[in-house]
């Protein structure tokens, strides 16, 4: 499969619950920030930990840790950062090209508060991230995937946008499945008509939590936005915290239970992998129940420690090889 | 205190046994590396979690997690790593003062491979660490301070040398205490009558462990190398890995054991915690037995996760507040 995302690296940073307040942060969210708030919000945090991240890219090595085949077409600069993204990249065998040299816009960051529930705040500087544009795309490899996987954040900026869109017209000339997250309630709620006319006519997978269901169909009723999308999309994979996930076609819905944690520690990049562990299941053959069960073991990984990747091989976690 | 040392970021990745024999590097030592090697080692291991790092550096903070007033003097660059050295300095309250704008030489990085047996290894990169120099010593900070800190790494360049001598000789002027902590038993083994020079010249307080004390000896019984450590030395403290440490006067050698871990995961930063408690004890007016405890329980914390630094306040583990 191919993803195109936000390339990020993550600063993650433990705080408590005060520090949300203190500095306005809606808890769970992702808000994009700009350089100034950048640096006030990392000079304000305790002692951080850098890793990569960026949600498509969290899926992508999610993939490949199944042992899948995986690319992700995404932007870094040639600084430390984008050296750090790039190395963890090719380290789990994701095909990623990245430029040489250190150029004006740095590489973006997303700086994670971690409270002590397990939850996730995410304040994105996109730099360079932001940059990307329908020029950026490896048609060749969009052609040649199976599944072609994009973040709802792309939506953010119009050159992405575009790219978006140029990357499925692509995926489709070559009968290959476009697959979206949702990524976030917030993202939804700026570009809910878009992500409406996505879902009914480009998408033909579509992930998604809980929050961001309600926020696409604007209702309060979980069950109602449920029925809407078995009537627009051909399939959705809906997950909803420790109640598991259920899995969405205009024929069925399926329910799958959560793979139970111990303790749960972070909670960043838990859809990201579920999506990785379900797209993995569906290239391989496996049954809808089956691709759920294998989200859920992606999922429980990569909540149980910091950090938005798997710390080990997810295809070791697969009961059947 | 006022710690001086190599500022470093680590990029922490894990490893197979077998890497360890395929690149040619010695379990648990630190080597020096140059760019082209660093590069080599970066592309080889697979994803890695950077956070901030150096021997003294760690101490430092740790001293700061205590409770303590502490200081740091070190090189970085003006680039991301250096942002991320001087903001994790910054955010437990070390005083440090870092350069703007990105320079010709690179943050140093300490490149470590940690094994499933939770042993690390360490390939530093040392870049702009290395340009540390007697002209870069905070002069006021190091008469200003009870105990001056040292790693002997430090010794493995000319002009940190140099700095080395130039701040001892302040802080005794000042009537201060001179530490030094042997850093690694190959780092003895380059610079091993210098060492013997300073520990009866110069230092009034000796961290290291037990192989490193072996080298600085040149002797293969341990009691020996305590006996000749008696006679040269008015304060050492030497840790012996899961049998605690020992600490050494001309008068008395006492025993203190080591703080039980439930499962050992990474051993980086266990060496220069110990110092952080055992130097926070004495600094407090702690019995030397009380010192070595303080010392086992910051040791107990940081190799019970993964990173160089506490990731609790380390003043909370402490029963008598």
């Amino acid at each position: 499969m191919v993803g195109i995302g936000n390339a990020l690296v993550d600063v993650i940073a433990p705080a408590e619950e005060t520090f949300l307040a203190e500095f306005g942060l809606v808890k769970g969210a992702m808000t994009l920030i700009e350089t100034e708030r950048a640096v006030e919000l990392y000079g304000a945090l305790d002692r951080a930990v850098e890793m990569s991240g960026g949600s498509a890219a969290n899926t992508v090595c999610g993939i490949a840790s199944f042992g899948g085949r995986a690319a992700y077409i995404g932007k870094v600069n040639g600084d430390d950062l984008g050296d750090v993204f790039g190395h963890d990249m090719r380290a789990v065998g994701v095909t990623f090209h990245r430029p040489e040299g250190d150029h004006d816009t740095p590489t973006g960051r997303c700086v994670i508060v971690v409270t002590p529930d397990a939850e996730r705040t995410m304040n994105t500087y996109l730099g360079v991230s932001s940059e990307l544009s329908a020029d950026d795309l490896d048609e060749g490899a969009i052609a040649a995937s199976k599944v072609l996987y994009m973040e709802g954040y792309l939506y953010d900026r119009d050159n992405a946008k575009a790219a978006f869109r140029r990357a499925a017209e692509v995926a489709h000339a070559h009968d290959r499945m476009v697959s979206l997250t949702l990524s976030d309630s917030f993202c939804v709620d700026r570009h809910r008509s878009d992500f409406r006319a996505l879902v009914q006519d480009r998408v033909d997978l579509l992930f998604g939590n809980h929050d961001e269901l309600l926020s696409l169909y604007e209702t309060e009723s979980f069950d109602d936005a449920v029925e809407q999308l078995r009537d627009e999309c051909g399939l959705a994979a809906i997950t909803i915290g420790p109640d598991g996930c259920l899995i969405v076609t205009p024929d069925e819905v399926v329910r799958v239970p959560a793979v139970p944690v111990d303790r749960v520690i972070d909670t960043t990049g838990a859809g990201d992998l579920f999506a990785a562990g379900f797209l993995h299941g569906l290239t391989t053959g496996k049954d809808l129940d089956v691709c759920g069960h294998y989200g859920s073991i992606a999922a429980a990984e990569v909540i149980s420690h910091v950090g938005p990747r798997p710390l080990v091989e997810l295809r070791s976690l697969l009961g059947d090889g």
